[in-house]
């Protein structure tokens, strides 16, 4: 849809403020900070935005990456009387979409919204609702606890901040022991965006309230490391180097030290989106004495890969793969133009070598959480089974 | 200082490129989020703060609150060549401190700074250290977890979010059973202040460390309940009321049926700063059945208290509460203009009224959360002795 198509939208919506008034069935976003009244998003899934700049000469709309749900941006917003500038834009896709406000062309978040670590700053966010979808609403479910633990790492000599997420009967039942989902978020975000952004909690609870998927420790951690010393930017992949032997050397064996793991192979997965994908593939790829079960939401394997040679050779023996692997997962979103063909391309290519591993479509959604919220709740089922 | 100076300054500093590069000893804030350069803190404690805004025709840094120690704003910043807008302000009182910047008097936030809610959004906030203070870092010490703790109240019909610290031997020794103290955030703050801006969870390990703190659950809600029905505009104090009724009603049954907690009187505290200390006298004062260590933090009792019948009545027999009560504890900073004489006041006329209470100055510190964190740190050792 094209911004002249939202302009005039936009205007109609304005001129018809009194039908609206008595018509409207929309709502504050539930990522909407206390009290704020905008963003508002409508029945039909409509979304109103709000920010007031009196001065301001231009202020815009702009949605988080090039194929974000709520539309191509910037989307241009309409001065009102009293200086705050508004805008409606059509039906969004359902999900949680980053956006922030284009005043006079500096970046700025919304005061309406919580905030969100995402592109490397803090970021605004709207929920759009999904009509039926309730898997990862807070329900009226036990709740797992997510804890913001602290540990120090060697490999990186700091303090390092991990979210452990522990099953509601964790507590209850001093004496059980339980598997653990390593989970990493994507290029920008941090340890927070899983719970966050992505409600992972919530999807754990119902799913295991539901007994779908086994009562499992989720840890999510910060998918950066540098070492101590010279920069990493002197060395290619340094960065990446540093942050699996962070999870290797300094994570695992700190989080089967303090949480009542089963601390072995069968009971530990890893999985991630984006870059966390990529993270995931490399690092338990490579290391299948820890890893039997793998995901990888949005990243698919290496371009080119060769399965003879490629992450030390895990697929050159496709029986040995398949029996030592107890899950292969992909997951994406047919709306991910970059991603979404090549996944499946790897998945035929994958099978056609006999290396079993499952994939997944998320209808009509791309690059984004509602893809990646859709991937753990159909991922985690298959998990330790 | 005036608006004058800061200005003389500003372009001294600017001027002074050259010769800043070679002596800069400037750090990026803690405050900060990953990677970005701006808001710095220098030696001496001047802070240099920097917004990209290439179309505006004003940039102003505003400091939160009358008498933040980053100085009174609106500070005017100047713009450089490319667009970016700066100002080095004079040295800093040391804690953290809320800010913004108004572009073209619009309120904006730094990309540069980690977000704290306050002021019922999300707020910039830059911490600037205090030589010889060590009582809130994050030291090397065993570190005791956060924890994200979903609640559903039947006082408000909904599900609710505490943050719960457990010390750090809680997991490794699953018999022992802990005092809990209450803690409660300031107005347009909420349960995330403690740990993000007021770090009370390093405050805690520290202590507890160094043996000078008895291991305890500090749990931390958010002070604002509203109950189902009719808004609570109708009925003027209701929203306090709602509050105290999740405390009593939902929170307080929550925690002792969670967590390995101590459940009567004498292991059980109650302390806030500011509104949240206010929510503190109110709830402890008039639940003595429920509590028996009690702190406020900035909040003396209320104006033109009547000792003989305010409360309920709670320090009518003086002996009887100065039994009954093991501490009343009233902190201030002595830069606080609206709270530091009232409260010095009210602990002399509590001390003559034969009113065990103890009263501590911060000194130096405003109405600011660095007066709080050494609150803590003086309140939280006389705790449960």
């Amino acid at each position: 849809m094209t911004k002249a198509i939202y302009r005039v939208l936009t205007f109609s919506v304005l001129a018809c403020a009194v039908c609206l008034a008595q018509t409207d069935d929309s709502q504050p976003a539930v990522t909407n900070v206390r009290a704020a009244a905008y963003p508002r998003v409508h029945g039909d899934l409509r979304v109103t935005f709000q920010f007031k700049a009196p001065n301001a000469q231009k202020v815009q709309l702009q949605p988080g990456g090039d194929d974000n749900g709520l539309g191509k941006g910037p989307i241009d917003m309409t001065r009102g009387a009293d200086g705050t500038w508004t805008v409606t834009i059509p039906p969004a896709v359902p999900g949680f979409h980053y956006y922030w406000f284009l005043v006079d062309g500096a970046t700025v978040n919304d005061p309406g919204s919580e905030t969100f670590f995402g592109y490397g700053h803090e970021t605004s966010g709207v929920d759009v609702p999904e009509k039926g979808a309730d898997f990862y609403a807070a329900a009226d479910v036990p709740h797992g606890d997510v804890r913001i633990h602290w540990y120090y790492a060697k490999t990186t000599a700091a303090w390092r901040r991990a979210l452990v997420y522990t099953p509601p009967d964790y507590d209850r039942n001093p004496r059980a022991r339980y598997p653990v989902l390593y989970l990493q978020h994507g290029a920008g975000e941090d340890e927070r965006g899983w719970t966050s952004q992505g409600r992972a909690n919530f999807i754990l609870d119902n799913l295991i309230a539901a007994r779908k998927a086994k009562p499992m420790i989720v840890v999510m951690e910060q998918g950066y490391a540098t070492k101590p010393g010279p920069s990493p930017a002197a060395a290619p992949g340094a960065a990446n180097a540093a942050f699996e032997q962070v999870v290797i050397g300094d994570l695992i064996p700190m989080i089967d030290a303090t949480y009542r793991t089963i601390a072995d192979r069968s009971h530990r997965a890893m999985a991630g989106l984006s870059m966390g994908g990529a993270q995931a593939l490399q690092i338990a790829l490579t290391h299948l004495d820890k890893f039997a079960w793998i995901g990888s939401f949005s990243a698919p394997l290496r371009a080119n890969s060769d399965l003879k040679t490629s992450y030390n050779g895990a697929f050159a023996d496709a029986a040995a793969f398949s029996k030592k692997v107890h899950l292969l997962w992909f997951g994406a979103g047919t709306a991910e133009e970059r991603m979404h063909r090549p996944a499946m391309e790897m998945h035929e290519a994958l099978e056609k070598a006999g290396i079993r591993n499952v994939f997944y479509e998320s209808p009509g959604t791309s690059h984004e959480w509602q893809t990646w919220r859709r991937d753990l709740h159909e991922f985690a089922p298959l998990l330790f089974q």
